[in-house]
């Protein structure tokens, strides 16, 4: 039976109900461990699942920030240092990434809290997530101050990119159901994934050509 | 074999590769029609796979809209109207969304082209996509230039919200799974997602507890 409610209809309703009806209503999210570290070199690790792809040319993702109104290590840690590490959540890790979504202290390594490994590369300041399965080093560009709900959305060029490359189709996507990255409904439901379809490239004269081989 | 790829072996990549890898390294994507209408009453739908939540109160969404130096119906729609719809792909209606992404003409709908039947309701001008699962009315609130790049990020207040009651679960979230709503790895291939847990809300204190009964 097909329910319509109308804003008012979402207004009323028990803030939690309302959070967990508003954050599934727009489909499914990606679930990315975001690193950082701060001036003592305390490193921070927390699950967000609002990374979106920005654009290719030059490399370019996205996240929304919740207002900073609350102290938020991972901004500050971004502002401080300049760079940030996204990491894909492995299905074996699913406990330990949502924990990682606690209100720890500041002086405190949700790494060593939760028990995720860490470890660095040359080229970004910011801690991997050592076991995930897809690892992206960003460095800071932009932040886009979202005036209607005081979130920010961060934008970060991607500076290396790591991954197995037995997860990569022959056309260049990462394959992300062979490296067992999660995705999300929610605030706290997490999913596996499983390839339905690939296409070709949609053009009008060209009906609905799905791709072969892959 | 873990590969590192950095900026410089990105950017060396032919163009369609360097898209594939970089549109899917982000992690899994929702993936929404968004209904629009112009001045002629002609509908238009568009495949999307950047809709993010933004917020629950007020219930806000966004998306990425590429640059606008080709033109984009939905985005002149939009502006035009004030509103749009976000509609939940099915998995039995994977071709027909796909090939909205096919550049057609403004003055023929992508409804008509590849198969989709659209409704209105009272409060949204802007055309439903009928069997879509999960239809998000939306008005439009605001756009934020990404100078980075040319894209906008669209934000849209959520004015109405249709789905199946039977799901969702207890706590108000809708479950995607049930309605059989797709996701996308990169810029072609869709997944079907199953549900592998859900959590309760994170504290420092309480260490990683499943939520059972959902």
């Amino acid at each position: 039976m097909m329910k319509q409610f109308d804003q008012s209809d979402i207004l009323a309703l028990p803030q939690r109900k309302r959070a967990q009806l508003i954050n599934s209503c727009s489909g499914l999210k990606s679930v990315n461990l975001i690193g950082s570290i701060d001036k003592h070199r305390i490193k921070n690790v927390a699950i967000f699942n609002s990374v979106v792809h920005v654009g290719s040319h030059p490399p370019l993702l996205g996240f929304m920030l919740r207002p900073t109104t609350v102290p938020r290590n991972t901004y500050d840690n971004i502002r401080e240092n300049g760079d940030f590490t996204v990491n894909h959540v492995h299905q074996n890790m699913l406990s330990q990434a949502h924990q990682t979504s606690a209100k720890y202290d500041p002086e405190v390594s949700e790494f060593d809290e939760v028990g995720l490994r860490s470890s660095f590369t040359d080229r970004i300041k910011s801690p991997y997530v050592t076991d995930s399965p897809v690892k992206i080093g960003c460095s800071f560009k932009n932040e886009y101050f979202i005036k209607e709900n005081a979130c920010r959305l961060i934008i970060g060029e991607i500076e290396e990119l790591i991954f197995d490359e037995n997860h990569q189709f022959d056309d260049g996507a990462i394959n992300i159901e062979k490296s067992d990255s999660v995705g999300a409904i929610g605030l706290d439901t997490y999913v596996s994934i499983s390839v339905l379809q690939r296409f070709v490239y949609a053009r009008p004269e060209e009906r609905m050509q799905k791709l072969n081989g892959s």
